[in-house]
C-alpha cells in the first residue's frame, strides 16, 4: 500500500497542487456503515430498470466489494489547497478534481502491476459518505475504492463479459475540426 | 496518434460507457483562435498575482504550446451516453467526466512511452472553447491538449524545477479512519 500510494503521488496535477487526500478506512464500523449505505443506494438505482429486461441483469451484477476487500480507501480532493498557488484553476476549478483522478489511475496501475485489483464504487451519496468520515469541509469525495487480490484474472472488462455493455470501436469516438 | 487513441480507449469507464469524445484540431483558424483565447485568459489569471513576488514568476512560465505543438486535441465528455445504460451514475454523474480523465491519462502514458509529451491547458473558458468547436450541446469540455516531442526530457515536473511548487511528501496526504 505504501509503494502504491507513493506511485499515486507521482501523478501530474494542476499547478503541482497535489490536491489528493487518501483516507485508508480501517474501522469495522465504517466498513459496515459504507456497505449498508451502498446497498441501500443500489436498491434505489435498480428501480431505474424496473419493468425492463435489464432489471434482473442489474441485480446479478457485483457492484462493490465493501464487505470483502481487505483494503478500503476513500479519495478526497482538497478544493482549496495552498500548494499550487491557484495556478491553472481560475476558470477550471474542476482541474483539482481531475488531478485526483490522475492519482487514482496511477494507484490503479501500480496495483495491477502487483496483481492487485481495484474497484471504484460510485453508487453512493457523496455527502453522506463524507459525513461518515469526518473530513474537512473543503474536501470533496472523488472515489470510494475496494482494493484486494481478484478472485480471477481477465483482460476483458466484467460488464463486457456479462453482456451489459460491449467495448465500442475507438474510432467512433474520434472527430476532427 | 491512432495507436495512442486506441490505448486511451482501453481506459476503464463507469458502466463501460466510454463517454470520451476526442476532437483532433487541424484547422489553422481554430488553432489561432484558441491561442488568442488562452493568452487573453492567461492575462486575466496573471492579475491574481499582481503586487506579489510571484507575479513576474507567473509571467515567465510556459503555460501552453498552442502555437507550436504539432497536434492539438480537445477532449469532451458525453454527459448523456447511451452506452452503459446509466450504470453507476445515478448519484455521481461526475463519474462520466472522471472516466474521460482516465482515458486522457492512458493517452498521456501512451505518448510518454513513445517519447511524446502532452500538455494539459486549463487557462480557458470551457464554454467559449466549446462554442468555437461546434460540438453537441450535451458534451462538456474536459481538456485541451498540446501534443508533440518535448524540447528537453526531465523527470522533475517543470513547476518543481522552476521553484513554483515543490513535490510534497506523499505521506502528508494519507490519513486513516
Amino acid at each position: 500500500m505504501r509503494a502504491m500510494l507513493a506511485s499515486a503521488s507521482f501523478a501530474p496535477s494542476v499547478g503541482n497542487a497535489q490536491p489528493w487526500r487518501f483516507v485508508r478506512l480501517r474501522s469495522p464500523g465504517i466498513r459496515d456503515a459504507l456497505a449498508a449505505h451502498v446497498e441501500e443506494q443500489n436498491a434505489h438505482a435498480a428501480e431505474h430498470y424496473a419493468g425492463q429486461e435489464r432489471y434482473e441483469h442489474y441485480q446479478s451484477l457485483k457492484l462493490h466489494g465493501l464487505r470483502d476487500a481487505p483494503e478500503l480507501m476513500a479519495v478526497f480532493c482538497d478544493e482549496h489547497p495552498q500548494a499550487g498557488y491557484g495556478l491553472g484553476i481560475a476558470t477550471m476549478p474542476e482541474m483539482l478534481r481531475y488531478s485526483c483522478v490522475l492519482a487514482i489511475h496511477n494507484l490503479w496501475l501500480a496495483a495491477r502491476l502487483r496483481g492487485i485489483g481495484l474497484g471504484w464504487v460510485s453508487i453512493l451519496d457523496p455527502s453522506t459518505v463524507k459525513a461518515m468520515l469526518d473530513v474537512p469541509v473543503h474536501w470533496s469525495l472523488i472515489a470510494l475504492l475496494c482494493i484486494g487480490y481478484p478472485v480471477e484474472e481477465c483482460d476483458t472488462p466484467e460488464l463486457e463479459r456479462c453482456g451489459w455493455q460491449p467495448r465500442e470501436p475507438w474510432s467512433d469516438r474520434v472527430f476532427e475540426r
